[in-house]
């Protein structure tokens, strides 16, 4: 069964080789005019320069942790030695996928304004073509560590016991999750600090208050705001799913490895399970990829439609073959098991509809959120907000269905504590289902800001109306199917970290073995079961330690948006200072006599994401340490608990508050209400403007930090066995 | 030691008496000119009609909810037959105290204005005696029904076990509980949204678009708005208190019969603990009561530190005096047990102090919020969302802190499982501890809406401008001392929803021991401990059923604040339509040569605050029972631990981001920024208009959202068990 894996690195190959691909193609593709090479370059070498100066803090945060984990490996003993190994190489592949995404992103932005011009179709395909260059990246990146590091680890781990050796192997990967998670942190938060502090400025100033249209050259802070959406929609994104994709196949492969144990081949195919489905993702990802190719000269509809034919097609794929990898894999339950993927699948798809009807000005939420502008600014943030909070209501009955079900499936609905691993198991694959596609559905999610930043280039290089025109289509086409990623990406971390929560007790349990330590009615901790742990630690509802952690970690969603969403503020309000200073120091701006100064601009965000996103991205560190150091396993689960529920509703809102004003905004400028620059105009460009934090900077990370916090509390387990056992 | 009980209906008496007092007193004082009296009578009927229709309808759902509990009593014996009968008597004693203290609100304002217009000290003492017959009724209405309860079961319940008697009696009266907070409830989502609506439609048309000054009696809303703070501000939090203080000590009550079961000396002493030193509080308040008052002619400084004076007055004896109490009843741990009440006095203490640095114009972080208004209303409501969130740090580590050592003081340090009883009840205790001097801190709580309105009616009886800066200055303080009565409602709610969670195991075992139900591996359920039935039902974080309710529970909380803030959103676009509609139809309004219609904005508010209340207000009914039915008590408790998380980082959020905007709003208006009428004058009234369902709807509703999940869940638990045992 053994030669089943080599069907991983086999993917992960395809994928890269396919990335490279579509790159080389685009880059085939010609950018334009002498104005729009010249903006393009602008923006790639801000987002560079911003780019390479985030991985220079990253990289010292990064050596600092990786010293201190030396520390308690070698020096404590408290800790595998290969974890500062694995978390280097983690965090190294992030950010991998993170910039080659966006080094492809800014190539394609001109070169789809480009294709544009010459027809809607060609767009669509360079665009989307460009956004699969991400998502290929970033699952070929993710199944190459994972590959290299099962092979590493099956060679080199020295344990006699072959279970407990696959034991070992699956919790050490889990670190370089912790290094994905870390850097992907630090993505999210410093990228969407850059691009919201940007894109907040440049609409008070420019929109609200000198009534000139978004993207405008005369704006000082246009360019900044085009390099943002690389940095945070596109370099931030990528590092965001690299994390979760790798995170549910390494959670589900740790937690094959504990609750199958005692089996060593049962155990063996459990945690090739995910691995394998993940492989054969990325091969009905490519189908997907290449069915999506409409005729020249389609409309929307036909454009939209054949995108969803691609990921349609990927997901009834993998749904399908799911049965076959159970069933080839030898599990008896296997169409049971089959059935817990598909949960997760469907359970992606009802999130992302959910959040489609919440947020899409096709529906009647977002439409009347538009009305409420009629009545001023302050109706529009209450009812986006309102409207947030009620959006939270689907996507949470469908996770609580999603996690029952493929629990069920996995135990063949037995809820006995006995079969707590394995139902704990078909949880984590439900993720795994979840993701599975993700080589496609994330290119449908990163075209969009290319086709964004092309809009950007074409307004910018004084295009044509018709192409700005159509690469609002192509915009608004890529907003509809990132609602739909976006479901993915929520659903799949809320299911991983639950499954996290697993794989903390079974580190906690390594952890007492390596140090050589007993508990007291646990004659031996190799063979103690989740709920023997459980029962130990009392890990009850009743115990005020588990209550405490819930409420700390309850708040530690909302002190960790709060600070990100006052680092926007502040550096909007720069951002907005500056370019008022220009506007008024800088004579003939307005008039387009007079270039501004765009880099002045670009400083500001560079500055303020670097120096902002260091505090709240650490706190998410610090805490789950201190939780563990002061309150033991019992208070950590809490915390762990308590921020996955909080987390997780906090950010559903969050976004879909964002979305909605975004769109109700939209839904005015054609013509309702009043229209462009209309008082309700002003009004949704209040409400966008707050939105843009809530969706972009603060709900998006939050995903990181549920599983980071986990991830944490993983590795720093032996610390806290060391004092508190 | 009986004869200590009488202590209780005494303090009852006491305080009713006082109450009694204070309003004969202010009823002697001149109300002021014909047009005073007139506006005076105008609100009073406004809030009069408005409170009728709401106790119209809010009875209704009572003969409803007490039919369905007798049908269960009666019918299929899952419950006990007091049930119908001790909800019915909650629910109108609630309604009484908001009733009692409205009416007396509604006769105090003219008359503070007119006070007032003699000298400041004359109108603090006047409009602080009338808040503290808001104080007194509830504190003594509330001993009042818990004495005749005490009194009735013990005379009537027939169980032939002294222990197992009191435990059925005590537990009987939590649902005296549920009436309570079903009736406060409806007061708060109703008179919040009553009186957001019009103070939201109010401000838009008034403040932003006709630039006419608060109160301002051309504007048609202004009766309205009036009107919403009595409903509100004094109806809604009279019916809050009563249930918060009524729910501290019959969940201690409880707590104190189960966890000391097996001594009934002990057991009684445990439930007498907290009636009494809720009885002594009632003397220490009056006390404190007393010594708040000024020489006339004192200034500001002398006016808060006389009002401080007071309420730490009554806690520094309250402090005391719990030593004496516990000494004199005997507990062996006396000492300790005090320690446990004076750990929630302190928690009470510092969560007022952290709220007043967040939300008080004195400190940095509201002083940048109204500076953030420079760059427009954007970043002033991204600002304040931030400050809010970053806000609830301090609250909840305080509370973290006071859970974890009013627990070991009581277990005499002792985290061991065979505590848990002992320790949920000195958690419970700390709470009693926290609102055993609500006569007094209720009292400085409810005179701010006194000062407010005795405001509004100076400025539409067109009063010398004084008289309105007289009354800003009380409504100021009032605004200080409200932070400090708010700390302790929340933090309350935080520990008695945590001992309702006991509360609840131990209903199930008595519906359990009811139905004549076993359960395997307990051979008799009335022995069964707290960590036994825990262990039965698997109420482990690792449960995914118990993780499912987590999730619900947290997305509760979420749901009730959207319904609840959309539902102000929606009222107040009504509002602001029929505003426009008079100022643009009736000719004149504006130059003040022709009243408008008022009447037609307090039909508004009225009618939308009935319609709106209904679906959130059921909804908090409905879930717990259908959580219990589907997922069985594990799902229960998950879903109210869940609800406890999120809904109290999410009040603490949404009351600190609306204080702090309102509070940021007066800084702009005492000349900082550019000062009233500026842009950033405008926008910090976005914030504060914004703030206002924030902090007045949907944030104080959720204190009592979780205690009636818990409560709704306690009084279902038969019809849960009849189902999944």
């Amino acid at each position: 069964m053994d030669y089943l894996f080599y069907l991983v690195p086999a993917a992960a190959v395809i994928a890269l080789f396919f990335a490279w691909f579509f790159f080389h193609q685009m880059m085939k593709e010609s950018e334009g005019s002498v104005t729009m090479r010249e903006i393009a370059q602008y923006v790639r070498e801000g987002a560079m320069a911003y780019l390479k100066q985030q991985y220079k803090i990253v990289s010292i945060v990064f050596v600092v942790l990786a010293i201190f984990f030396a520390i308690l490996a070698y020096g404590f003993k408290v800790q595998n030695p290969w974890v500062p190994f694995a978390f280097l190489t983690g965090g190294f592949f992030s950010a991998l996928a993170g910039f080659i995404g966006m080094k492809t992103a800014t190539y394609a932005s001109a070169r789809t304004a480009n294709a544009v011009s010459r027809s809607l179709n060609s767009g669509l395909k360079l665009a989307f073509r460009s956004g699969a260059v991400m998502g290929l990246t970033v699952v070929g990146l993710g199944l190459l560590d994972i590959s290299i590091w099962w092979l590493v680890l099956n060679a080199f781990v020295d344990n006699p016991d072959a279970g407990q050796k696959l034991v070992v192997i699956t919790t050490t990967m889990l670190t370089f999750g912790m290094g994905a998670s870390t850097q992907a942190l630090f993505a999210r938060v410093g990228g969407g600090i850059y691009t919201k502090a940007a894109d907040v400025g440049a609409d008070i100033v420019g929109k609200v208050e000198a009534n000139i249209p978004e993207d405008d050259p005369r704006n000082p802070a246009t360019i900044a705001d085009n390099v943002g959406d690389n940095v945070g929609d596109v370099a931030g994104m990528g590092a965001d799913l690299y994390e979760s994709y790798c995170g549910s196949i390494l959670a589900t492969m740790a937690l094959g490895a504990s609750a199958f144990f005692g089996d060593t081949a049962l155990q063996t195919k459990a945690i090739f399970a995910p691995m394998i489905i993940a492989a054969i993702g990325v091969i009905v990802s490519l189908v997907g990829i290449f069915v999506v190719r409409t005729k020249d000269g389609a409309d929307l509809m036909s454009l939209l439609k054949s995108l969803n034919v691609g990921t349609n097609l990927s997901a009834a794929l993998i749904g399908v073959l799911t049965f076959g990898i159970f069933f080839l894999l030898g599990f008896e339950n296997w169409w049971q098991m089959s059935l817990s993927v598909i949960t997760g699948l469907l359970a992606g798809v009802i999130i992302g509809k959910a959040t489609e009807y919440y947020t899409s000005h096709s529906y009647k939420p977002t439409r009347k959120l538009a009305e409420s502008a009629k009545t001023g600014p302050a109706t529009v943030v209450i009812g986006g907000v309102g409207l947030g909070m009620i959006s939270t209501a689907v996507p949470v009955v469908t996770i609580v269905v999603a996690i029952l079900l493929s629990y069920a499936f996995a135990t063949e609905f037995s809820f006995d504590v006995s079969s707590l691993g394995i139902g704990l198991y078909g949880i984590s694959i439900a993720a795994v289902g979840m993701l599975s596609t993700l080589g496609i559905t994330l290119a449908t999610d990163a075209y969009g800001p290319i086709a964004d930043n092309a809009g950007g280039n074409a307004q910018m290089s004084e295009l044509e109306p018709m192409v700005r025109e159509r690469t609002d289509v192509l915009d608004a086409l890529g907003n509809t199917t990132a609602a739909t990623g976006k479901g993915f990406a929520i659903g799949s971390a809320a299911l991983t970290a639950l499954a996290l929560l697993a794989s903390y007790i079974e580190e906690i349990k390594i952890a007492l073995h390596a140090l050589g330590k007993e508990l007291s009615g646990i004659p031996d901790i190799t063979q103690a079961t989740i709920p023997d742990m459980v029962d130990y630690f009392n890990v009850t509802l009743m115990n005020p330690v588990v209550l405490a952690g819930i409420f700390i970690g309850s708040m530690m969603a909302f002190l960790f948006c709060g600070m990100t969403m006052n680092a926007v503020g502040r550096a909007a309000q720069k951002m907005v200072v500056e370019v008022r200073r220009q506007f008024k120091e800088i004579a003939g701006i307005l008039e387009g006599r007079q270039r501004p100064d765009y880099k002045s601009c670009v400083q500001i965000s560079t500055l303020a994401a670097q120096k902002e996103m260091l505090a709240p991205s650490i706190l998410a560190i610090v805490v789950p340490v201190l939780t563990g150091l002061l309150l033991g396993p019992a208070g950590v689960i809490g915390l762990l608990a308590g921020g996955l529920g909080a987390g997780f509703v906090l950010a559903i809102f969050l976004a879909n508050s964002g979305g909605a004003w975004d769109n109700a905004k939209k839904y005015v400028e054609e013509g309702h209400f009043g229209g462009k620059n209309s008082e309700s105009h002003k009004a949704t460009i209040v409400g966008d403007t707050v939105g843009d934090p809530f969706k972009d900077t603060s709900g998006p990370s939050l995903n990181i930090l549920i599983k980071l916090m986990s991830m944490v509390s993983i590795v720093m387990a032996g610390l806290t066995v060391l004092l508190h056992c």
